[in-house]
């Protein structure tokens, strides 16, 4: 299960999923209730499902939804056990419609449930600064440290043994033991995911959750996404420095190190052992390999296989980067 | 008028407005009462002025001004009717004086005059955190959010359905409706501008305010500086992820997309619908076009037309980018 | 003295210094008493010291510590009055001493001797905001500002006329007169420093200070770690922008103008009057001449004499950077 956190608020009737989509049902489908949306594969006959290209023709030809989101070209490839719903944009509409089902994913409005964790149960064991904030569902293991102002908002577990600074907010995320994360840090926001659209883009809904795995730190004023459909994981044993960017999906390995100021976009699986210098950024939906060296300032826009150092934007091997720029040592 | 927030201090008596500088005046002038600090051209009798560069010289020769801060080569050019005021440093001068209108403009100091929500007007229809501030001359629509510790400083307008979040900072700024902005932001602080100055700087007045226009969203932990004679303006619609920096003066056109850790430097106008890689990086002074799409780590030093594609730093055609990284492709 | 804010906890017993290493010492070692470990040349004989390196040798044969931490190898160099300590690994040996002399400098645990500013001598004198925090061992000097929620750990002393913002953490730092510190920010966390390890890093110990001299400012959201064994140092009249971070042991000459979400690793030397545009990142342990100049998003990877005028990743002269993009000039 990959969102413990989020609830889903199935089932909804099927006229109610429909409102904000321009679409006409026979009249005696609207009452039906359906439980979830899900891709192709994973729908049962209580979901609703999408397709949306091509290349998953296959899976829409044998799908066991009840209903399919998607266009009047792409629905001859449904079976007849599934109802299309046509529109003429899918994604859009398919992110409208988890919104219904689970609506607290796509904003990030701050957590009203919290309270002063003085008027809590962890005041008896966990170590706390001031105005501190804690919000429901949230767990914390023996010997935690929380600093003043931080917020621990709901949806969040701790482990045994962290160290939480100061001012920092976390939500919606799981801090495995001996996890220091230091000031001002924002862990398991919403991603930067979203459709664009005239006078008000779709944001898409984000019902993953970041986890941070045992004895990683995390420098100050970072920022770390959690994911839309799947989670934002950071490994054992990483340090991240200061101003570190981690957006949504992105999977990082164990023993990695990243300097200062490094950003790493969207989906992009960073392997174990890496090092990456200050300020490097790398592209989203990326490979890079176990054991792989990326030099500061760095810009990564393809994968890397494991074990090679690379430097330079675009970046590539370290050695070539530096001979080329013995030739141009012009100054 | 563009700085609808800051308060004129003015009239001033000359003698108090030149007490910093060095100029001896004519005993019979100090008692003259001045209103404002303005251009050569929007200068009239009760204001004082300034001159310091030669290609002013046509708007010297007629400005209405009674005074003029100006250099001893320079104030030949000036009607007899505008007495000059010779310094050294034309534009220091012009700091120092437009400090003593606008004194509150130049640090940003903490706003004292705030309060907390619950003491406010605001208590009974906004939905707000624990340990919100709000100062004075503040306004909220109705249906917004402010979170925890956030502080909404004096001169802020916040529209209706805006979602503030945590450990945010706002001030000088004007929030239309339906905007989202995220935690651990500084909205509206002032630029980084100042003439550089042997032991101590001298901080330029930043009378300008930050407008974030409907729909628009801020990521966490991103500063948007408000403008020095003119404002920073987001347009409608707009989405900017985490760690951003929005240097004073900077216009951004409607639909614009900006991924991660971005950076624009200052007075730079960017257009409708374009998209900005992440860790991307735009000098000051800059026109960039409608719908132009910049790679993630550019570093764009000129102009972009509109309809462009570009990448690397400096930024060029991305086709020409990619080609030549091909080439070097020896990784 | 380097570190005026880290209190030693010695003298320990030399067997509680060592339990956490693998070595074995004759029983009547271990009551001993040692009072701070030192490198080989001011290290007395109530010192424990290190010797990991051939290039340190001369410096071994006359040592006058007691003990010594080193390899097998290298235990011969040693004078018959110093007992070596055989280990696998020097540094990591070491790091776990100087934790055991100076525990606090190594985690960043929240400051839980703060109180509200309301209940200290401070509140006489000081101008502060709402939930402001003031630790042990903190001296503010006459006018001073402090915004909301700002933390003021333990081991500060503030000079002057300071303006500090709000939501900022200060620890472990000297102050000067008359500087500003904007909102948001993190001065005097430890550096990024540590032994990777697998399954579990280790720190190294953080006993230096971050000092910021007279006239200086240092922008929203900017981080500036601690040193090591010495100080991070930001010289006067200094102004650095948003989001920027500085590492441990950097040091920063007089004048000098840093633009926004710029990055200085770990133990460089920058000079006075240099100019550093937005956005450029600066290796470790480089020399940065006097008035040098480097273009915004430069990287800059080796030396650079005074002077000078750089740009590009790698930095060179920025003629010829900008030749370069002119000839490249294809969009």
């Amino acid at each position: 299960m990959n969102q413990p956190f989020f609830e889903n608020n199935g089932p909804l009737k099927l006229s109610d999923i429909l409102t904000t989509l321009d679409i006409t049902l026979p009249s005696n489908s609207t009452q039906k209730l359906i439980n979830d949306i899900k891709d192709l594969v994973s729908a049962d006959n209580n979901s609703i499902s999408f397709f949306h290209s091509k290349k998953y023709k296959s899976y829409a030809n044998i799908t066991k939804a009840s209903y399919c989101i998607t266009t009047k070209n792409l629905s001859i490839e449904l079976p007849k056990s599934c109802v299309p719903l046509i529109v003429k944009n899918v994604l859009i509409s398919v992110a409208k419609i988890t919104q219904k089902f689970y609506p607290t994913s796509v904003q990030d409005c701050f957590d009203d449930s919290v309270t002063f964790i003085e008027k809590t149960k962890f005041k008896s064991y966990v170590n706390y600064g001031k105005n501190v904030l804690v919000g429901k569902n949230v767990k914390i293991g023996k010997n935690c440290y929380i600093g003043h102002n931080t917020i621990i908002e709901k949806n969040v577990e701790i482990g045994d043994n962290c160290k939480i600074g100061s001012n920092t907010v976390i939500r919606n995320s799981l801090i495995k033991r001996n996890v220091t994360i230091l000031d001002n840090c924002v862990i398991g926001k919403k991603g930067f995911g979203f459709f664009p659209n005239d006078t008000q883009n779709y944001r898409y809904p984000h019902i993953g959750i970041v986890i941070i795995d045992e004895y990683s730190e995390i420098g100050c004023g970072s920022t770390i996404d959690r994911g839309s459909m799947s989670n934002t994981i950071i490994g054992k044993n990483c340090f991240l420095d200061n101003q570190i960017h981690i957006a949504h999906n992105v999977n990082i390995g164990d023993n990695t190190i990243i300097a200062g100021q490094v950003g790493i976009a969207g989906s992009t699986k960073i392997g174990s052992n890496v090092k990456i210098g200050g300020q490097a950024g790398i592209s989203g939906h990326l490979k890079i390999g176990n054991n792989v060296e990326i030099g500061g300032g760095s810009g990564v826009i393809k994968d890397i296989p494991d074990n090679k150092k690379v430097m330079g934007y675009p970046a590539r091997n370290f050695r070539f980067f530096l001979k080329d720029s013995r030739i141009k040592n012009d100054s």
